[in-house]
Formats: structure tokens, C-alpha cells, sequence
């Protein structure tokens, strides 16, 4: 990926905002910009930092525990911290003569801000919050990602249809969630792209439910909401279905989440607004006497992340333009019976958008 | 577990610090006083706070996808946000008579403190930043948390021996990795503790090694860094080894190892400070002549967490408590030629520890 281009964008985008450097240190901006794989395994244990002056050489930050993968990913100069990375951002800045630095407000935690603006005191620096800065060159994506989100979107059925052929009702969701994922890293996704849902019944009613040791069994709900990460890249696909005959009542339900999901996917197009997608399908699920059981987003963006911008909500004001990617994902729960969710992602187009999956399992039934 | 009790201790220490009420947003800390067992896909998509005043009944605020877990998973009121936590905030704050309001600074976004301040001047309320209250009544680890500690740690144990039983040099590191993850679950663990690490020869030379796959081979060293979540409580474990008969270099260097591991060990105790721990297994391996292979701290604490306080590293003055959890996980990393890491689990008590690993896989060669 153009990594330096990238990077290129961003100093111009900082020159313009007259911030003299940037500390990047959200993972999949850190990622986008160098290629440097390293995941955080919680925000106080990061594994590194991007120090970006808007004129000069970008460094990445890191310590000791990194410090091969991150010279064996990137181009950039590593620099190592031994007493933490503020320290080390102190001597960076002292050398440099910069007067605006930036951070990253939504990826920062409070008590690391502190820190900033102590330093800010003593060298007299302004530092500068910013949102969403990189995160706004990443919500469009170059038709080079569209393809890695492909081919994740690709694997990840694959995998979803390989395990479905050979359910059956004596199987626990925790069985069929961890046949999953082994299958996704055995075929060489860095991971899954969230913890996978497998909800059967009532559990189902649950939109975020964690996989129980309880039996699927027949005539139930079934959800599976699973993703993966393959160089880099999300997937998110979401199917409901049942191991027996479905009934009357399911059939109701699926059918109001299917056509609403289609109404969905067909509200996409580059220039309409996130709120006017997201309405496009409530207001089936509305009309159909469901609403107050839908009480989650539309979607979300897909790259890098599984949910970034732009949400797909029922406030978002967003533009919808040409390049995203987001996932189109309606839902019915019904607390004490179970729920429907059907998921998939779309590229945004000028005039309308593309279905990135091919799966049809239980879509139309 | 005794939530109840903990909330009351901490309302107890907030009235002694004139805090109000207190936002928990640590997902481990919300945990540790509720039992809402979810966990956050990023701090930036909250599965729940508590709301705990420091007179007054406490509250669980979630989103509709989180309601029925919540309410099952806890004796806590649960409260919906469905324009936001912080809209809500607002009206709860305005309905109390609030003054001082604490808010836990390690895991608060810069972004949402900034909507706090907002608050905060509106309605003439002081937002309190806090570090570490819950987290310094978790350091401690009554007799009933160190059963469960311990039970995890067995657990780790048995599923090490039952995969490293027949491992060949021909499996790759992921091969291991997924062997590994997938038991875990299938034990019933929640998840793995963190990414398990299975690093050979020269991969090994770099402490947070991501599995490759590439094979194990024989006569290279093999660090298998391992733990495991179980009813909340981690383990974590380390274990070195060659699948071909050792050389010379290779003994030498794990035996240093775990030399530096047996005198971090027989250092803990009541009372003595994490530093002199960390320098008692150090100074072993500096003086075999391999300081500076060793980058890391020697350890750390675990609990809910699988890295928490204490901090066993060079500069940290605390003192160690009886009920203390923490890794001794000396290693020495060599660029070009491997890693040797060991890492065992210890209770801290008064005049000495208590090792909770029984497993001694080449710990002595």
C-alpha cells in the first residue's frame, strides 16, 4: 500500500492546519500510514506511535518488545523509548523548534493529555486536539483496498458456508463460534474481526449475545454474525436461519428484515445522507409494527476497522460519498423468542453502490 | 463474588475524598463491582458504565444491544442511552445535586473528557479525573480471587501439556497458536488472556512475536508465551524449549534464564519493593553478560487483568502486599539467533511467595 503517499497527504493536510507535527496513536491510523502490523492490546499498552512533523522525517515510536517487527514492517526510522514515550517526545520536541502539536483526541486518554499539557507549560507548545484526521483520509477507499475488503468479504463466506453445511441442532454455539474462527486463522486471517456471534433462540435477542454452550436446536432462530482480518482488512456479514422448518412467526419476521435490508442497500448511492439510508429500512421495520425491536444503527464503515465512519444512524448527518465501504445490517430482537439479523457490505458508487457479497444463504426465504 | 461489598468500599473512599459519585468506564472495573461480565471492542465502543454515588443507589448505563446481558449479569438497576451516555449523564447529574464528579482518567478519552468540562461549566460542577481507586482494591486478591486465579493458571497448565505432547518440527507456530487458542475455548475458557505468542529461532528474538507460518524446526529455541480467561481470571505462562537436543549456546542462555527466574522468585515477599525484585533476577543476567538482551520489566500483575498493577520493573518503588498476583518472566532476546523467556505466576505473602504454577516443563535443563 502507498504508505509515503499517505503520509504525504497528511503533512499537507497539517501545513494547512498549521500543526507543526502529529502524534498518531490509534492502531489502524498508525497502521495506514506506515504498515506497521502491531496491535494494541489495550490503550495504555500501546505498542507504538507515529511522530509526523508536517516538514521532515517521520519516526515511529516504539519500545524494546517491538522494535524488530516494527523495523521489519516500516520504512520510518524506529526510535525506541526506554522511559516511556513522553519522555522521548520531549527531546523530539525540544530539538525541533515546534510550537502546534497535535494528538489524537478520540484515541488519548485523559490522564496521558495531562502529561501533554505539562510539557506544553514548560516549553511554552501549544498542544492541539484533533479528530478524525486520518481517519478522514481513510473513510474513502482507493479501489486497491475496495479489493482487500473483496477478497476478506470473499474468505469470510467461504468459511461462513464451509462450517453451515455440517450444523446440526446438538451443536453449541460456543462449538460452531470456535469452528469458526480456527477455520478463519487456519486459512490465514489475522484474526477475526470481533469476537463471532453464534446466537440460537432467545439468546439471539441479544444484537452483541456471546456464544453459550446451549444446544442450537430446531425450529430456533439462529444468528451468526462473524468477520475476519485478512492483510489488514474487515469483513462483517451477518445470517439468520433455522435448522428446522421455519415457522409462521419466523417467517414474518425474516421477511420484513429482508425486504428492509434490501430497502436498505437500495437507498445507497453517493450524495444521500447516512440518517435517509438508515430511515430507508427502519421505516419498513416500522410500517411491519417491529420498530421498537430494531434498536441499533443501520451499519457502519468497514476498512481497517470493523466499525469506523461513517455510522449509518438515525442522526448522522454524514454525506454518503463515492469509495466507502459500509455494512447494510437491520434487525428484529424479540426479548423471550429471539432475533433476525441480516448483514452485508456495500461499496458507496455514484449512483447507487455495490453488493461486495455473493452469499445467499437464507436471504430470501 | 462479593459486589455489594466492593461497591460499598469504594463509596466509602469516595466520601473520604468528597467525590459525589464516580464513572466507571474500565471494562475490568466494571466488572470487578458488577459482574457484567462484556467487554468493550475498542474504548471507543463502550459496552456499559457504573454510576456509583457515593450515597445512593448505583446504576448500570448501557446501550439497547447490552440491555438483557446487563440485567441478567447483574443486581444493578440497568439504564438505557439511546442518544448517548454522556445525554444521559447530563440528566442524572441535574436529577442528584452532584458537586464533584470523578471520572477514571486511565480509561477516559481526551474526546469525552472534553464533553465532561462542557458539562462541568454549564451546570457548575467539578469533573474529578482519578486514577487507579478500583485498581488499587484490585491489586489485592482476596483468597477466593487466588482460587480462581489459581484454577485458570491449572487450566493454562494442562492444555500447554496437552498440545506440547506432540508437537513435531514440522507444525508452524500457527499451527501451535490455533492448537492452543482452540482448546482453551473448548475447556471453557472465555477467551485467551491475550494473543498467544509461539515464536521459533529468530522470531523468538522478539518479545511480543506474532505467529507465523513458518516451522518450528528442531534445534532452534521455541518460546510459547500462553494464558488463558476463566470465570473472569487470567493466567498467563512461559515456557522455552527446542524440539532437537540442546547445543551449548542454547543451555547456556536458558540456564541464565533461569537462574534470573529462581531469584526473582525467592525475592518476593511482603514489603519489598518491585524494583529490588526486578533487580534481583536483573543483575543475574548482567552479569552472565546478557543485560542488555533483556529490555522488558520482569513482571507484572494479573488478576481480572492479565496486565495490571504492580509493575515489577527497574524504577517502580512500590512495595509488594501479601495478596499481590504477579508474573516473574525473565528473557533474554538475541537478534538473529532467538529468545529465551520463562514466566511463572506468584502469590505474594508475608516472608516469601506462592508459586502457582506446578507445571515444570523444561524450566531445569
Amino acid at each position: 500500500m502507498d504508505y509515503k503517499l499517505r503520509r504525504q497527504r497528511l503533512k499537507r493536510r497539517l501545513r494547512r492546519s498549521k500543526i507543526d507535527a502529529l502524534l498518531v496513536s490509534q492502531p489502524e491510523n498508525r497502521r495506514y500510514l506506515s504498515g506497521y502490523t502491531s496491535r494494541d492490546h489495550t490503550i495504555s499498552e500501546s505498542s507504538g506511535f507515529l511522530y509526523i512533523p508536517a516538514r521532515g522525517k517521520s519516526l515511529l515510536l516504539t519500545d524494546f518488545r517491538y522494535r524488530l517487527q516494527a523495523e521489519k514492517e516500516t520504512d520510518l526510522p524506529v526510535q525506541l523509548y526506554t522511559k516511556g514515550m513522553v519522555s522521548l517526545l520531549k527531546q523530539l520536541i525540544s530539538a525541533s523548534g515546534i510550537k502546534r502539536f497535535g494528538f489524537e483526541s478520540h484515541y488519548t486518554l485523559h490522564s496521558l493529555s495531562v502529561q501533554f499539557n505539562k510539557i506544553g507549560e514548560n516549553k511554552k507548545i501549544e498542544f492541539v486536539p484533533l479528530s478524525n484526521l486520518v481517519e478522514s483520509m481513510r473513510v474513502i477507499k482507493s479501489e486497491k483496498e475496495i479489493d482487500a475488503i473483496r477478497t476478506s468479504v470473499r474468505l469470510n463466506e467461504k468459511i461462513f458456508n464451509k462450517i453451515f453445511r455440517h450444523l446440526s441442532p446438538e451443536m453449541s454455539e460456543l462449538d460452531v463460534a470456535i469452528e469458526l474462527e480456527t477455520a478463519m486463522r487456519e486459512a490465514g486471517a489475522e484474526s477475526p474481526s470481533f469476537d463471532t456471534i453464534v446466537a440460537a433462540g432467545n439468546n439471539g435477542a441479544l444484537p452483541h449475545a456471546v456464544p453459550k454452550s446451549s444446544h442450537l436446536g430446531s425450529s430456533r432462530s439462529i444468528i451468526v454474525d462473524m468477520g475476519l482480518i485478512l492483510s489488514g482488512y474487515c469483513s462483517d456479514m451477518t445470517r439468520t436461519f433455522m435448522l428446522g422448518k421455519p415457522d409462521k412467526r419466523y417467517t414474518d419476521v425474516h421477511r420484513l428484515v429482508r425486504k428492509a435490508h434490501k430497502a436498505g442497500i437500495r437507498a445507497v448511492k453517493a450524495g444521500v445522507t447516512a440518517k435517509e439510508v438508515d430511515r430507508a429500512a427502519r421505516k419498513i421495520i416500522s410500517n411491519g409494527g417491529y420498530g421498537k425491536y430494531f434498536g441499533h444503527s443501520l451499519g457502519h464503515g468497514v476498512g481497517l476497522a470493523v466499525h469506523e465512519e461513517p455510522r449509518i444512524s438515525t442522526r448522522s448527518r454524514r454525506k454518503l460519498k463515492a469509495g466507502m465501504v459500509i455494512t447494510i445490517e437491520p434487525g428484529i430482537y424479540i426479548p423471550g423468542w429471539g432475533g433476525v439479523r441480516l448483514e452485508n457490505m456495500v461499496v458507496v458508487r455514484e449512483g447507487g453502490c455495490e453488493e461486495l457479497n455473493r452469499d445467499t444463504t437464507w436471504l430470501d426465504i
